[in-house]
C-alpha cells in the first residue's frame, strides 16, 4: 500500500506544476497518486486497474507535453483517472460515475483537458489524426498525442487509424499502453507480436514500421525517469511515431496485481485487503441466466457455438467456454469480424450465438446487414446491456439496438420480460434456423424468476397477455413489465384498469395481440428502453391495418430524445418517464383525452365504421 | 485484343474439367476466357478490370483447390466473373446485373460455387475463418482460401480477420490479389508496405508475420505455371498462409490497361477500343452537384474539408481534391476512420463533410453515435446512392440510413427533393455548426433543376407544401417529391385533388407543416425511399401530439420489408409502390376507407373534440 499523504499532489493543480517539479520527485508524485487513487476507488467503485498501471505514464506525459496546448487523448478512457486527478479534478474524484459527478470516461464537457471524449476503445489514433490534420491546415501549433492498450489494438479501428496516420506523415505519437491485458487476457496474434518486440526481438521491420511509423520502444512503463527521456524523444520525432511502453495492469497495489482481472472495474472495497463489498445479489443476473441456458441448449446440439468480443466475462461466453472450451471464441475487440466470422460458421450449418453488448453491437451493423441478414443467415445475437446501464453513462447505453435491427428484414427481435423467459428465448434461437435472430436483455440482477420449470421454445411473432383490464392497454417489450405491472396496479387504486401485455417480439410483431388490444381499449400505451423501433413498428402497424382510428389513443414511451447522463438506472428510468408511476401517468393523461369522446362512441358505430382489417 | 475463340472454354461445365486439362492449355483457356469476358461484358457493361486482373489466378485456384468442397471466397466479388465462367454460369454471363440474371457479385443462392456472397469489401478473411473453425468442430475436410484484394486490406474488418486467423492455427489460406489499386489508387501506409515486399525486400517480419500468418510469395499473377506451383505449395501448408500475388487490373486488354481506372466499372462499350457508350445525361448527377457546390462553399470558407473512403471518384471528392488539395483526404476503405477522423477535425473547429455512400455508411455507425453525436461535433454527412441503386442490388442499397440515424439526439437529417435543394442542403450544412448534420441524396442523374439562382441556407427543421389540393397529403421525402406530385396529376384527373409537400428533414420534423396537414386533410400518405424513419417518426409526431384521431388516415410508404434485387430502379421502386402510380393508387384506397365516415364529421365535432396540441 502506497503513503497516505499527498503532500505533493495536492499542489498540483494543473499539468504546468508537474513541469515546476523537481525530476527527483516524480516517482513520490506517482505514489501519493497512486494511494490517493486506491483510496478513493476503494470508497466508490471504479475502473481501477488500467488507471494504477499509468500512474508513472501520466505524470510523465503531462511532464514533457505542454497540455492542454498539446493534445492528449485516452483511449477508452477508463485508464484517465490519474489524469483526471492532475487536471483538477482531484478533488471531485470521488464523485465519479455517480449523478452529477465525474464521468467514468474522458468527457469533452468536462475539462480542457479532455479534447476527445471516448468509453468505445480503439478511437483515439484516428481522433489524433483529426486534430494534428486541423492544426497543419491551420497552421496551428502543438503535438498530438494518443494512449492506447494493447487490447485496443485489436479493433480494425485502431489499425485503420494506424494505416492512415503512418502515411500522412504528421506529427502524431501513439503510445503503445501494453500490459498484456485487454478486460480479459488478449486474444489475436498481435499480442505474441508485442511480447516479441517487447522482448527486444527487435526486428527492424514490424507492424507498426510496416504501417509508416518509427518504432521505439521498449520502454518500462513504471519507470519514471525512462519513461520521460523516451517521451521526450518521441515529443521531437517528426512524422509518426510509436513509443511502445510496458505497463503492469495494477502495478504497486498488490490486491490488483494478485488478481486475474488486475481489479478492472471494482466496486467499494476494503483498500488493505482488495476485498469487494460484492452487494448481495436478489437473483442471478440476467447475463448467467443466459449463459446457463446456453450451456444447457449446447449439451444437446453441438453445433451451438459461442462468440464474445473481448467480453468473456461480461458475457458469460467465459463460463459458456468452461463447459465447451472447443466451441467457444473470443475474437478481441473485433466486433465486425465477430458477426462476419458467425456468418462463415452459420454457412457451415453451425449455430453461432454472437453474446454483445448493445453498445457494442453497433459497431458491426454492417456486418449484420450485409454478412448476415441479406444472405439470411441463423446467426443468433444475444444482446447483453440492452437499454440504460447507468453508472458508464451514454456512451455504453444500449438504446439503438432496436432501431439498428427492426428495420432489417427478416430479422427476428426478442426481449424477454424476466430472466425466465430469457431462458426461453435461447431455447427459441437455437431452434429457430430460418434466418438471424437476436434478443437483448439488460445489465444486472434478474428478478428471481422461478427457473424450475423447463425452457419453452416460442411461438415467433406471439406475445402474451400479462393481466387483463378495459381502460387502457400497456404494451410492455422486455423487462419494462414490471414496471408496467406496477403502473397497473398504481392505477387501479384510482379505479382505471389496465390490461397489461408483453409484446415479445420486436420483430415479427403479434399483429393479433396487438390489434386486438387495439379494438379493446381506448387507450394503447407501448412501453421499450430503447431509443424507439418498438412503438413506432407498432404505430405502423395500426397504420398499416387500416384501424378507424378515432377511438384509440396510442402513447409510445420509450428513451428521450437526448443523451442521458451517467446515474442510477433507477433515477434515469424515473427521468425517462418509464417506471411504473410514469407509465401510470401517461396512461391518466390519455385517459383524459378520449374520456371526453367517450359519447360519441355509439354515433361512431352506428356511422358504419368499417371494421379492423388484421 | 484476345482472340474469338472459345474451344476449350466451352467445354468448362464446372471446374473439374479444368483439372482434367493438360497443364499446357491453361494459358490458352487464359485467352479464350479473357476474351469472352471483354465481348461479353463490352454489350452488357459491368465490373471488368478487376475480373481482367484474375483469369490466371481463377483458373488456377480451380485447377489447384477442390472446389466446391473446398471453400472459395472473393472478397467484395467484383472480380468474380471469371469464376462464375467457370461454374457453370458461362451461358448466363450476358444477363449481369440485369433484372432476373446473375448478381455482379458473388451469391450463395446463385452457385454452389459461391459459398459465401459479397458486394462490400473486407469480409472475406472473416468468413474463411468461420468455415475453417466450423470444418474442424465438424471433422468435415477440405480446404478454405479467401482471395482479397490490397485496397480491401485497408478496412479495419480485414486486419481484424488476419489478426484472429494468424493466431488460430487453422490452415486458411489468403490469397492477396494485389493490384496496387482500389478503386482509386491505393492509399494508406499499407499500400507502399506491399510495394516493398513485391521488390522483393523480403524481410523476415512483415505486417503478415507479425499476425501469425506464414507469408509466401510474391509470385506473378499472370504466370500460370508459377501460380498453380506457388498454390499447391500454400495448399499443403499447415496454418495460416498469405500468399501475395501481384496482378494487373485490366491485364491483357489494352484500352484497360491503359485507362487511369482500368476500366473497373464499365457501361456498354465497343471492345476494339474501349471506347464506353455513355448515355448523355439529362442534367448533371447529384454527386456532381454535391462537390460543386461544396467546391463553392469552401471558395468562401477554409474551414471546409472534404473526406472520402475508397470513393473518391463516385463521391465527388476528386472533383473537389482538384480545387483544394490539401483539403480532400481519401481514407482507403476505412469508413469507421473516416469518421473519428473527421470528429477529430470537427474538435478543432474544421468543418469536415464526410462523404460516405448510405450503404457503406453502416460500417461506421458506432463512429456516428460514439464519436460525433454524443460529443456533439459538427460533422457534415454527405450520403450518396440513398435509396434503391439498381444494378448493384441489394448489397448496395442505401436503405437504412434514415432508420441509424433518426434516433439519434441532436442528429439534424436532411433529403434534397431536387439538385437545386441538395445545393442549399450543402449551404445549410455548411452553415450549421451546432452539432452533426447529414443529408441523403440518390445515385445518377439530377432532374435539370434551375440552378441559376444562389443557393440558400435553409431553416433547419422546415419543409414546404408543393402543391394545394383538400382530399389528401401527400408528405414526401427526398427526391420522392417527383412521384409524389405524378401522383397529384394522377388523381387530379379523377378529380381528387393532392395537397403536396416536401419534408426536407427527417429530423428535427417540420411539426407545424405536418400537423397542419393532418388537420386540413383526411389522409395522409408519406413517401421515401428508405427501409423506415421517416414515416414512423411522422407516425410519432402525430401520436404524440395527441391527434384527435378518427378524422385522420395516415400510410407510410417506404420500402418494403424484403431485401430488393437487382435490377432497373425503376422497375424496383415500381414494384415497391413508390411511384406516381403507385402513390396514386395508395391515396385512392385510402379514401375510400375514409369516405364512409364523412357523414360522421360533424357529429364528431359536435361533441367536443380537443383540438390538437401541436
Amino acid at each position: 500500500m502506497a503513503p497516505e499523504g499527498n503532500a505533493l499532489l495536492s499542489h498540483i493543480a494543473v499539468p504546468a506544476d508537474i513541469r515546476a517539479l523537481d525530476p527527483a520527485l516524480l516517482p513520490r508524485l506517482a505514489d501519493e497518486l497512486r494511494g490517493t487513487l486506491v483510496r478513493s476507488v476503494s470508497r466508490t467503485g471504479g475502473h481501477l486497474g488500467a488507471s494504477l498501471g499509468v500512474v508513472e505514464l501520466t505524470i510523465a506525459l503531462h511532464r514533457v507535453f505542454d497540455t492542454p496546448e498539446d493534445i492528449l487523448i485516452w483511449d477508452v478512457g477508463h485508464q484517465a483517472y490519474p489524469h483526471k486527478m492532475l487536471t483538477g479534478r482531484l478533488g471531485r474524484l470521488e464523485t465519479i460515475r455517480q449523478g452529477g459527478g465525474l464521468s467514468g470516461f474522458t468527457k469533452r464537457d468536462e475539462s480542457a483537458y479532455d479534447p476527445f471524449g471516448a468509453g468505445h476503445s480503439s478511437t483515439s489514433i484516428s481522433a489524433a489524426l483529426g486534430f494534428a490534420a486541423a492544426r497543419r491546415l491551420l497552421g496551428r501549433p502543438g503535438r498530438v498525442v494518443c494512449v492506447i492498450g494493447d487490447g485496443a489494438l485489436s479493433a480494425g479501428l485502431a489499425y485503420e487509424g494506424l494505416n492512415n496516420a503512418g502515411a500522412s506523415g504528421l506529427p502524431v505519437t501513439v503510445i503503445i499502453n501494453d500490459n498484456a491485458m485487454s478486460i480479459s487476457p488478449p486474444v489475436g496474434a498481435l499480442s505474441g507480436h508485442l511480447d516479441a518486440l517487447a522482448g527486444g526481438a527487435n526486428a527492424p521491420e514490424n507492424l507498426f514500421t510496416a504501417l509508416g511509423f518509427t518504432y521505439r520502444g521498449p520502454v518500462d512503463g513504471h519507470d519514471m525517469a525512462a519513461l520521460v527521456e523516451a517521451l521526450e524523444v518521441v515529443r521531437d520525432c517528426g512524422g509518426p511515431v510509436v513509443l511502445h511502453v510496458r505497463t503492469e495492469k495494477g502495478h504497486g497495489y498488490a490486491p490488483a496485481e494478485k488478481a486475474a482481472d488486475r481489479l478492472h472495474g471494482v466496486t467499494a472495497f476494503d483498500p488493505a485487503t482488495g476485498v469487494q463489498a460484492k452487494p448481495k445479489a436478489i437473483a442471478p443476473s440476467f447475463t448467467q441466466v443466459f449463459a446457463d441456458a446456453l450451456i444447457a441448449e449446447a449439451r444437446d446440439d453441438r453445433r451451438i457455438v459461442g462468440i464474445t468480443a473481448a467480453m468473456a466475462s461480461g458475457t458469460g461466453i467465459e463460463r459458456f467456454a468452461k463447459a465447451f472450451p472447443d466451441r467457444a471464441f473470443d475474437t478481441g475487440i473485433a466486433e465486425q469480424h465477430a458477426v462476419t466470422f458467425a456468418a462463415g460458421l452459420a454457412c457451415e450449418g453451425m449455430k453461432p450465438f454472437c453474446a454483445i453488448y448493445s453498445t457494442f453491437l453497433q459497431r458491426a451493423y454492417d456486418q449484420i446487414v450485409h454478412d448476415v441478414a441479406i444472405q439470411h443467415l441463423p446467426v443468433r445475437f444475444a444482446i447483453d446491456r440492452a437499454g440504460l446501464v447507468g453508472a458508464d453513462g451514454a456512451t455504453h447505453a444500449g438504446s439503438y439496438d432496436l432501431a439498428m435491427l427492426a428495420c432489417l428484414p427478416g430479422m427476428v427481435v426478442m426481449a424477454p420480460a424476466d430472466e425466465a423467459e430469457l431462458r426461453d428465448m435461447v431455447a427459441t434461437a437455437a431452434a429457430y434456423d430460418e434466418g438471424p435472430i437476436a434478443f437483448r436483455f439488460p445489465r444486472g440482477d434478474g428478478f428471481g424468476a422461478d427457473l424450475s420449470e423447463p425452457a419453452r421454445v416460442l411461438t415467433i411473432g406471439r406475445g402474451r397477455i400479462y393481466a387483463e383490464g378495459e381502460d387502457v392497454a400497456i404494451l410492455s417489450l422486455g423487462t419494462r413489465l414490471a414496471a408496467a405491472s406496477d403502473a397497473a396496479d398504481r392505477l387501479a387504486r384510482d379505479g382505471i384498469f389496465a390490461t397489461v401485455a408483453d409484446a415479445r417480439f420486436v420483430k415479427p410483431l403479434d399483429a393479433e395481440l396487438i390489434l386486438s388490444l387495439a379494438r379493446r381499449h381506448r387507450v394503447l400505451i407501448t412501453v421499450e428502453e430503447a431509443a424507439g423501433g418498438f412503438g413506432t413498428a407498432v404505430l405502423r402497424l395500426l397504420a398499416e391495418a387500416r384501424m378507424p382510428v378515432g377511438r384509440l389513443v396510442v402513447r409510445t414511451l420509450a428513451l428521450p430524445d437526448r443523451f442521458l447522463p451517467h446515474d442510477g438506472p433507477g433515477v434515469l428510468l424515473q427521468a425517462a418517464g418509464l417506471d411504473g408511476a410514469g407509465i401510470a401517468e401517461t396512461a391518466r393523461s390519455a385517459l383524459e383525452q378520449v374520456r371526453p369522446r367517450m359519447a360519441a362512441r355509439p354515433v361512431l358505430v352506428a356511422a358504419g365504421m368499417p371494421g379492423f382489417v388484421s
